[in-house]
């Protein structure tokens, strides 16, 4: 991993408006890996009490773009093209932990996978897999 | 559309601690058409400030779900089984408008559809499109 | 649309084994759109007698793939990167045909959408939704 | 796994004509998996000479669906809901195996993942990775 790419990850995700007011931090950087965390929160949850689903996906697309950025040059920039989710159970517990990690990486395209868990009691549940496609742009560049 | 249904797609909107959270309100809702609209703001975006997909993927998510709910039963709850979304343009301008529109309303299930625009000066401009599945579930049922 | 491009895809889809194979036949070819049919087969079937979704999705990649061509220059070649298909209705009927539109045409990537259809009797019903995307690649470049 | 249930897959497998068309195979059945294989042909090509994503697909797709059958009663048949598919690498080489795998299995729902490989001289090249929702249906149910 290049030695500043943590650095700059951390960076970017202080940056994000939605980061913070959803409550979450990075916990995990390493090569082709990133995990984001958030406490459960009242203000987060769809109608039966569980984190939204846009909360989830949300939490899991950063994890995947960050573990993204971990394989790019060190003046790219990461876009997610697209993403899917599926939903396995209600995201009930004490807090969301989603795992991003890079399954391909190509040199302008990269594929991770996300899952998400619900925490309680130091005891994980699966609640979401995603796949995400992300892209490297260069800085500057016109999209 | 039963008579009950946007009173009753009202009352759960109001029950989700995100959609408050995100500034989101319904701005319309029509027998399979469920409009969800939000001002932008800082604390939603992504590093580059433009709307985080987290936030983006749950407004069109809840656009699709209650888009759903109108053509289920009274009794029925509606769950996210999963959704995709392709993010076509950076979330800039003054406001996100998603629009969930059934695709196809089976016993258990509905196909949706979502498109995010954002609004600027009257103008729109789509930055993403979902394809959503939503399951039909009875009050009170183990899932 | 670029005056070959109709030229250039059709020669393309002459050299797909699998098109053959399936019985399919380009019907259309416009800017930004491209249909493909075919007759129902026994030898295309899943267990209950309907098309297998593998070849629904295959003649709803193929259009847009072609679909996304007619956007691109000359020397590009078009390669899909990922597709994600709601099945809404068993694939019966006397043929299908599968339409190709662009939604999001990119310098790099194109979204498009594929809309399938069963025929029968001159009557269609839908059978399926897709969105793809799809990445430009120049002639002769290393992935 | 239900006694009874291989045989019911292999029954079902048996009468699926696209199984046939594009030469795949059962080579493993247990609880809650199950691959398909077959060997490259010209005949299930796209234009570069890969074998064709609705090959890929259609493969993985089965794969999945009877993953997921090994888990549903004994009078169920199973249908694919949608399934999302990234493709990684051309499937260029020997053969196919889809793996299909559940991820999570409901009462009414299931998620699997297939992950497809390209096999040359006994060494696998992932090709695709996909997920898809499957449901149980009771036979003679209307749907």
């Amino acid at each position: 991993m290049n030695v500043d790419v943590e650095a700059r990850i951390r960076r970017s995700f202080a940056r994000q408006g939605y980061m913070a007011t959803i409550g979450a931090e990075l916990v995990h950087v390493a090569e082709g890996e990133v995990d984001i965390a958030l406490p459960f929160s009242d203000q987060l949850t769809q109608q039966d009490g569980y984190l939204h689903a846009g909360v989830v996906a949300g939490a899991a697309d950063s994890a995947c773009g960050y573990a993204a950025l971990t394989t790019m040059d060190a003046a790219a920039e990461v876009l997610t093209v697209e993403f899917k989710i599926n939903l396995l159970a209600p995201a009930a517990g004490e807090g969301l932990l989603a795992r991003g990690r890079v399954v391909r990486a190509g040199r302008t395209l990269v594929v991770c996978r996300g899952d998400a868990v619900m925490i309680t009691g130091g005891k994980e549940r699966q609640v979401a897999t995603l796949t995400a496609t992300l892209i490297s742009m260069m800085r500057g560049a016109s999209g």
